[in-house]
């Protein structure tokens, strides 16, 4: 008798033998393990833009609100890699990343699989997963795909996306589904580079974001009005994104966390643990990073001291005298 | 009997008062101090201008060099103190413009003088200066301004000046004059703002071309492309002018010192200088500055080991495996 | 019917006997597996204590080196697991220590065997051998038990051995082994506090050598006499052992590596490794080391520097004006 | 003519015999400023050992105190230098000594007068403070004497006292005094080697006792017996003051800051200000000091939030989870 499941590839594949008609038919079907703040939003996305997403977290409340959203709804990761063309995972860190892509898990999976992790992770378990993956299917392909741009751009489909994938083919494969929740979909190379990228990019953002509230608390201190220097600075050599979109200091700027007592934005506790990563993969690779560690150093205080919650740029608090 | 001195400055005035003349005898006349690199350029910018220099430095093949293009030459510091209504001095630190501007110096100072240090120093020892010019002529006035654009900016006359004068009026008497050799003239706020703006700008400089430098080279020994990287780092949250406009890396961009053997620019001896500065700064204001004086630190090991000399950027190749 | 290992056992004891020695009859095979710098010492003592020895390294020339001591050589490290009733594995990372206990070798192991890891790795790696070890035999044990002292104390049977174990016990099994080695065996706790204590100990000699290095040259260059200051420290708070036995200035103590061109001694190359294990450990424990992670990046940069092979105290030359 | 001055000394002298004691007639004039709570101590051990002590202070409620002792009470520190000696200071920073050592103050100074400054300021203002003294008076002169033991220690008379002096002859006429304030009086080079040595001490003090702090809360987090890894640490190559002897975790050892809420020992207040003195001689010295230097940053944010006044050991609380 016929496995259904392989009935349902057989019409699906149809689908997309039929050239020219309505796009929606070639559709291929989504998972997605991990509906956290980031992954809800991305999953809402993928479904208002009319794909058929199979979805699983462990926490049941959001399964059943994204149910609501017209999600097939699982209570089992593995259920969710057998019913998925693409996979998307957006997990919290390498240990369950690595958990929900068991042996088990893979062996569930559908016959040429996009794999799509856009968890932030090391770069290393990223090539790892590559290839456990393409060891079991060759058809099959893994890319890492983490993203920028925090909740409000996950919600938006606006999301930045850096893509580790081996070949163009894969990544088109991949930009296909990304670009239904981000409008900024990046090769940057080999499987683990998307994770490469993110890691340097946020490592050099810590530094720039204490950086420059050492020197917006340092030209306090010594007079200076902090709009007037917030100013010269973003017209200067001392420019930065953290100096002219995201200013630290209270007041300077609107719509920025720091203006609203530091809630909302990046939080602390996730910038620590991806410097925590950036650490990892700087002593895998024996690359010198003194501020990128001392970074880290002081998120993880800023953290011990109760602070994990509010945004990073809360950085400048940590500065003040009381 | 009238003083030789006084018959001088009312025949200047007189000059003043002949609106509508040809623009030269309204000019006051200048003193320069300091003909470094950066002096020479702007006292050779203030000759081109039409103004009257009488010049000096303590080597005197420079003052040899612009007593050619026009200045007058003295062989004492104190003799431009007698002969300038605006003084500009351009001096490598602390102590040396403390000597310059000495109590005989000052004793032979014209009435109602200008003076403009464009030297980078500590803000406390501009107010110190100030405060000693306005004790003896409280009609003089005293204005921090320190520039910043390196020595092609000094040929070009194309310098950004940040000035702490005590009010409008005194910034617009130094601003008259600065316009002459740069082209943007910014009243930071009272006597040491200037100072104090280049000093957090050069701090976060400082910080962010390391923090660039460890980015890059993470990247690089995780097999990223660094173009590919120092592009998007460009669009992303880790956006500053080290990354943007002087990367670091060999090869990324042209015209930048990395890509010209480190030569020219901002050398790493300047910086650790100007960190030295912030550092007593960040002292005496009980500022805390983690990543400024590791920075520090580490420039200061770059000038040990023989790289004083090499443009800032070089932090990149002390990262690097040999 | 007779086992022929029990067999070979039997005879074995009654061989010992045979010399007339007493203790001979109860001493366990031993296996052991890493005969680098210092499991070739370790290995050496153990012979010339009347231990059976099967050994085996990747580096065949030394395994042929320590058969001519009298051990037996295997090709390979399953037939190690095979042969020994203690097995001491003395390898330089996590990932050959994990490599090396498979499961096939683990499979291949004698029961109620005692395993002893004197590697120095990560305290939930030896935390994870010590449960796949008691998962397969409930009467095997796995002790951690690194050790300190350098290659002379290996040869020399003096080193200093912590060890991390279960019960008190288990410590007296592997103490008993560990004394033909060791002059010092310390019980740190349970399984992973042998690895726990030797990392504390390593990240606070780091810091301690860096600090000492900053001081001794700070004070070289405003004037001191190394030797008297040298000499007040060593009675002052800022006694540690890096300025009283092993202090980085050349001349200031005899028969230190510093005074004999940082030869010999602990290698910059393996205190880097250790400091890497310190940081992960940190990372793990959410543990703030801000001058720990410092001194890691520092003795990289000096790896990097290729002077990964100069004793650790080469920290003070780095710190000197060329 | 008879010299009033020397009729008193003389008539001082005879009066000192009338006690029957030996040694009294040789005793010199000693003047004291600065009876904080280190040199109240000092002075009244120099009035019980039977010194004629003229005394100041900016706060009449200690100079009164110190005239109950037998002191000889001034309201002007000038003239306490017209009545002294031997002139002793000790004063909170580089500042008020140097306004102390004024050029009246001096002119008023008894001839062939020896000047003690046992404040700890930069090496550099103790040599241009000896300069200005031995230019006014060839036959004066000036040795800095820092000194170390804390409160208890200047009570008890038991300090131990870095002496700058140019040669050995003015540094036994400062000993001579000084052995009555402290035990252990060193001689440590020239003017200025003194707050050289004290300087270096306390840096490696620093980074001792933050590095002991990371140490003992990271061996914590990985669940060793705090006094097991004391205990083990105090004989390993991590040994130093700051383990052994002034342990940073509370119940580890008795009668030490950490053990009693922090309070008493050496202030954090204190400990940031001497290692902003060593900063300021680094940076004049151009010394790499990258640990010192993050040490000095550490401890500025502890007094910044609010526990400048506790103990310096305090550092191990900082790194604490909340």
């Amino acid at each position: 008798m016929a496995n259904p499941r392989n009935l349902m590839t057989v019409s699906r594949q149809f689908a997309f033998c039929m050239k020219g008609r309505s796009y929606s038919t070639s559709k291929p079907d989504v998972g997605f393990i991990g509906l956290g703040n980031m992954g809800y939003g991305m999953a809402n996305n993928l479904l208002s833009k009319g794909y058929k997403v199979t979805a699983y977290d462990v926490d049941s409340t959001v399964v059943d609100k994204i149910k609501s959203k017209g999600a097939v709804a699982t209570s089992c990761s593995i259920d969710v890699f057998s019913a998925a063309d693409v996979l998307i995972t957006m997990l919290p860190n390498n240990d369950i990343v690595q958990s929900v892509y068991s042996s088990t898990a893979l062996d569930n999976a559908r016959k040429s699989a996009v794999f799509i992790d856009c968890s932030t992770i090391s770069p290393s378990i990223s090539q790892k997963l590559a290839n456990e993956v393409s060891d079991r299917d060759k058809n099959s392909s893994f890319v890492d795909a983490p993203v920028s741009g925090g909740v409000n751009a996950a919600n938006a489909g606006t999301l930045t996306i850096m893509v580790g994938a081996k070949n163009k083919d894969v990544f088109s494969k991949a930009k296909n589904i990304l670009e239904a929740v981000g409008k900024n979909v990046i090769h940057c190379g080999d499987v683990g580079s998307g994770q490469a990228v993110k890691l340097c990019n946020n490592m050099l953002l810590a530094i720039s974001m204490i950086g420059t509230s050492e020197a917006m608390n340092l030209g306090k201190n010594l007079g200076l009005d902090p709009n007037l220097l917030a100013s010269v600075l973003s017209s200067s050599t001392g420019r930065c994104w953290s100096v002219d979109t995201y200013n630290p200091v209270p007041g300077v700027m609107k719509n920025v966390p720091s203006s609203n007592g530091y809630a909302g934005g990046f939080g602390t506790e996730l910038m620590t643990k991806d410097l925590g990563l950036c650490q990892d993969a700087a002593t895998d690779t024996r690359s010198p990073t003194p501020l990128g560690s001392l970074a880290h150093q002081i998120y993880r205080m800023m953290c011990n001291s109760g602070n994990g919650d509010k945004d990073f740029s809360y950085a400048y608090q940590v500065l003040q005298k009381k």
